[in-house]
């Protein structure tokens, strides 16, 4: 794992939780992108090397709207960035980490991504990512 | 907020869970730390310009036995680095937000801490950190 890539904060209105954020960390998110695969609306903040990813769900059955109906909102996972996720996750199964989806599917801002379950870390949601375009061969 | 300082995750067991986030970083915590004030035992882990902060309670009245009985092991606080903390601590109240420790307090790995109520930052509990020799003037 290189680095935090970021931390998804999952919240009921991302038009609101923007200025929260905005007025938390002192600045604008960068981008905002709906993810119609995940059923997620995300935005972006930096912050240093690392980024803030706002979670709004798109429908009822969103991964989004099922954590905030049984936790409220609050954070929802860490991503770790790698450089080989295809190696990264054949290194997790070997160490015991049950993967969510082998095949890495397509995130947001740009990142292909797999999912480790919770129960495998201590009740952390991890989300592996790798930028996409490296596999662009 | 320069940096995500670090991903602090509440546990149940901090022996287990080292060898869990040794077996998912790929390497080892750089260090333990008991906070008597805070009824934790911690374990640090680098990870990129961030760390992972393991957190299990030392009695049944700290805050992360608290969090575990309510919700279960996982993420507990994200903590933003900052260099002037009393300075962040007035602007973020003229902003909105709840601060929980107005004067900062001792936290691990040589850092003063404030902490920011989660119902200010849609659920999220935030920690402000300063490298507290800072302030050894």
């Amino acid at each position: 794992m290189n680095k935090i890539e970021h931390i998804g904060i999952a919240v009921a209105n991302i038009e609101e939780a923007n200025k929260v954020y905005k007025s938390l960390l002192g600045y604008e998110h960068y981008k905002t992108e709906t993810v119609e695969g995940e059923g997620v609306k995300t935005s972006f903040f930096k912050c240093g090397d690392s980024k803030i990813e706002l979670l709004e769900a798109t429908n009822e059955n969103s991964p989004i709207a099922k954590f905030i109906e049984k936790k409220g909102e609050g954070i929802h996972h860490i991503a770790f960035a790698v450089t080989d996720i295809e190696a990264e996750v054949k290194r997790l199964q070997k160490e015991g980490f049950r993967v969510l989806n082998e095949t890495p599917k397509q995130g947001a801002d740009g990142k292909i991504v797999v999912f480790l379950h919770p129960k495998s870390s201590h009740g952390v949601l991890v989300e592996l990512c790798q930028d996409a375009n490296i596999n662009d061969k």
